[in-house]
């Protein structure tokens, strides 16, 4: 057996430890050095508002893998609390500091690997830095934010961010039994979301007594003033609006840990992400990046993006060691696909959204629908709020998101998997996926998407989205609702009128022939139905892409 | 508004209902008249099984549309109770009778749809039709299950096929308080499923009290003897097993309905069933055939093949309005994709199964494992036994199947997304799936199928089936546990020697290098590390697939 390459690898998490134990796997005689300047490696960072909400029972069960279990199988020298100070790229070492003992020292490498994460986002607002404010990024941060709520049950807590670990930490806290609020600085919660998606987790978080601060940024954390209780601070948000606080969680974002990197002369990408190539090298030929900490390529937009998540760090690990000791291989771009549960919801979403593509400049078309998360005649079916985007020329599936209380999983993945293998909603709507009543129907929710898509790419119908409903001119356009009465009577889109889809054939000659007929039902299928029939009797008509429920998301949206 | 076609189509379910609806939204103009034998059109086959064990509650559920309603929204010329009797494609007409005033007629067209269907088989076993006996086709069908089943509360029933609609049945029947046996005549139930992966239906089958009668096909049913009570007759089985019923189910398979084809001259294909060609379109150009009375190509080996299933039916039904109306378009074949509920735990497959590659004399590898339906460290998780089929030369994926109680569905309908893109194993290894501790694993399931069977075609491991284990030569071949002490003390496989993962570097003298050394462990992971470290020191090492729980699982189902 040769000697293999010597491989330091910073960072002992995800990517690390997936490419520590596949350069084992790979070479057993590599020397493997994993450091990390945390206390534990392997532990599951995505598990922790779970420990904290007490979902997660034992702190043990965070820890995936331990230094001693992972020297055991792979045979690594792994060095936990020890920090790296400095990267000397020339002489190929790296200044380590033991943060036990302080003790520093060179240590040399073949190849480096960079496994550095990201830290979340602290911005220099006054009083951030105070006792009972806590980020969520290791186990220490959760034990130490689980010690803090014990002392205070029932108390007040706010979460500043409403990304991932902001509403999952709110959800968690929420079910400790704490009054939690979130402050969020944008429109929305889950930027990953198009807004009238993201609406329907505003109903949700609010449904379940979650104070809910949108558009809306923290401007000081202060002192209680008299008549407020407070043990961590006030959180103050540029409103006004004075939110007392025992516990706070600041989850506003997370930005790369590039300044090793940075420092060493490393190529620094636009994003603020360690630049790294197809293959996941670093500008030094010897040095590799992997993680939240570099940037990377959005598979469907092409642009430069952080997409900090950990399926995409752990198979960045493998592919980097086997780029280091075996089959070279590309890394071929992030898609963001993400799935989160809020409360009793669950909200997906895979490749570029509405902002996303539009900042790429791309052209897109969007399709929103609400299927059955199976078939309506097996009980526990419920609707998934569900949008397509698509290219209209070529009709490839740029993103989807979806928002419901079951199935949701399930369709994104399938629809990410189409994304990334290129498919067209002519593919999506074809794809044959398994069905029997208790998990699907014959024309599953992803089939629907792609056939709504493809209906719009041969002209067999045309929508417009309920924003642009609001925006409509009277003079030229007349709003149809095409519902049943009881339905109509519960509510409708004011200025509209009313004629249901069974009677459209016999009351023709009360539309308009010199206006375009915009229609709407629920869901969007019976207008669907409803426009077929208008525009093959000579009537320009239009459908309302989702309908009564997408635009009743979309007004609570505010777009 | 030119007139278009009239069409006629034989068939009110899931193809004819759909060609029905879709021809109507591309033609406002064309005749469409839609004739049902039953007295049902659009009812929810899929869920009678459902309504038998009252999980579905009201026989109205079952009853997806009515004709009223189809005929309110679509316009269309619906005749329940109404026979085709014949076909006279010459005169492009079809003679219908009215069951109900027995009348005959002749009914011309333009353009004839066969969405006939399959009928359940009825071997000419002496006894078959009794009282008591039932199929399960139909809403009259379930209505008399109900019905004769309340007469028998705690009753015997005997379910005799073990097919999608036998163990459905049996579930339900078992649901509603009756001793349920399963007769089949193959070695396995879920014929879809290759031979290791059905036996985990076996045990689940087994342990909710279900009796299982494998490879023993129904001789005869015969009336009871004394000391026999039977409500509907002794089921008499090859072995020489007496199942005494009061409820029989005939879920033997079921056979397209050709028969009105045949006569009219229309080409039959070689499994029975319709031939069509890619348009499905008969020989008769005028003619046309969807559903489960067809041939179709099958997707992976291009086999002609029967699949009747509901998701293909239903898509099959626009295509045709499509090609008779519309924009011209192909049929893809079908994949087989299905999935089932058994108790508490699911069960799925899509592509080919080993039985399916071999008759068409494909090559093919397969891996087992058994991932975590989630991430292990949060509650809930439970393995998913999965089996992924792959061409080893191209990496293609052929085929998937995967038993377990969470999360089957979304893993087969990826993986079944994966074989219709034409995806690798290498592409399904790096596809990005949405991850949350309550939904996957940073390392999906699916993933983790594509890293094995990737892992194999770069040589980085050999596997053999756990059946090869029992037939190893013990002259040139050591088997390996290389599980925990208090795993292999709890059962190891005959003739096996102990090395637990963690000493197998310092214990490698103990091994022979003259002789090919077999790894297992629980599943398959640690045994691949255990074959790295053997190979890289010079040792022969294959692993075993699916390692102990897939021997176990072959073990039981004697293959």
């Amino acid at each position: 057996m040769s000697r293999g390459p010597k491989i330091l690898i910073i960072g002992g998490v995800a990517g690390g430890a997936s490419a520590a134990a596949r350069a084992r796997r790979l070479s057993e005689s590599a020397e493997i050095i994993m450091v990390e300047r945390g206390p534990h490696v392997s532990f599951a960072n995505c598990g922790l508002p779970y420990y904290v909400g007490g979902e997660i029972a034992s702190r043990d069960d965070l820890l995936v893998s331990t230094p001693a279990a992972l020297t055991a199988r792979f045979n690594l020298d792994i060095r936990v609390n020890t920090e790296a100070v400095r990267i000397e790229p020339a002489a190929k070492t790296v200044v380590l500091r033991d943060l036990v003992t302080d003790r520093e020292y060179s240590e040399p490498y073949d190849v480096l690997i960079l496994a550095t994460g990201a830290a979340p986002v602290r911005p220099p607002v006054p009083g951030i830095e105070r006792p009972g404010h806590f980020v969520v990024r290791n186990v220490p941060d959760a034990l130490a934010i689980e010690e803090w709520a014990n002392r205070y049950p029932g108390g007040q807590a706010v979460v500043i961010g409403g990304g991932y670990i902001g509403l999952e930490m709110a959800e968690q806290l929420h079910r400790r039994g704490m009054q939690v609020s979130i402050a969020e600085a944008l429109p929305q919660v889950a930027a990953f979301l198009d807004p009238e998606t993201a609406a329907l987790l505003h109903e949700e978080i609010r449904a379940h007594g979650v104070g809910l601060y949108l558009s809306d940024a923290v401007s000081a954390f202060e002192n209680a003033r008299s008549g407020e209780r407070a043990a961590a601070s006030v959180v103050v948000l540029r409103s006004g609006a004075r939110l007392p606080a025992d516990l706070v969680i600041l989850a506003m974002g997370v930005r790369p840990e590039a300044s090793l990197a940075r420092d060493a002369g490393l190529a620094i990408g636009v994003t603020g992400g360690i630049k790294v190539d197809d293959h996941l090298r670093t500008s030094d030929p010897a040095i590799w990046a992997i993680g939240d900490a570099i940037e990377v390529r959005h598979g469907v937009t092409g642009a430069p993006s952080l997409l900090p998540l950990a399926g995409p760090a752990n198979r960045q690990g493998r592919i980097v060691a086997d780029n280091i000791l075996g089959t070279p291989r590309t890394y071929k771009g992030s898609f963001g696909t993400g799935i989160m549960r809020v409360f009793d919801l669950v909200a997906g979403s895979t490749g570029a959204n509405s902002r996303a593509l539009d900042s790429a400049g791309m052209q897109y078309r969007a399709v929103h629908l609400h299927p059955s998360s199976h078939a309506g005649y097996y009980p526990g079916a419920c609707l998934i709020a569900m949008k397509l985007l698509f290219d209209p020329d070529t009709g490839r599936v740029l993103g989807a998101q979806a928002v419901g209380r079951d199935g949701v999983d399930k369709r994104i993945d399938v629809l990410a998997t189409a994304i990334q293998a290129g498919l067209t909603v002519e593919d999506v709507a074809e794809l044959e996926l398994g069905y029997a009543p208790p998990f699907g129907s014959a024309k599953d929710p992803a089939n629907l998407a792609g056939m709504i898509a493809s209906n719009h790419r041969t002209g067999l119908v045309s929508s417009i989205s309920p924003t642009e409903v609001s925006r409509r001119d009277p003079n030229t356009t007349v709003l149809l609702d095409v519902r049943e009465p009881s339905e109509w009577s519960e509510g409708h889109i004011a200025g509209a009128i009313h004629i249901p889809l069974g009677e459209i054939r016999a009351r023709l000659n009360e539309l308009p022939r010199d206006k375009e007929i915009i229609a709407y039902c629920r869901s969007g299928l019976r207008s669907y139905y409803a426009c077929r029939i208008l525009t093959q009797n000579g009537f320009r008509a239009t459908n309302v892409s989702g309908a009564y429920l997408t635009w009743q998301a979309a007004q609570q949206a505010g777009c």
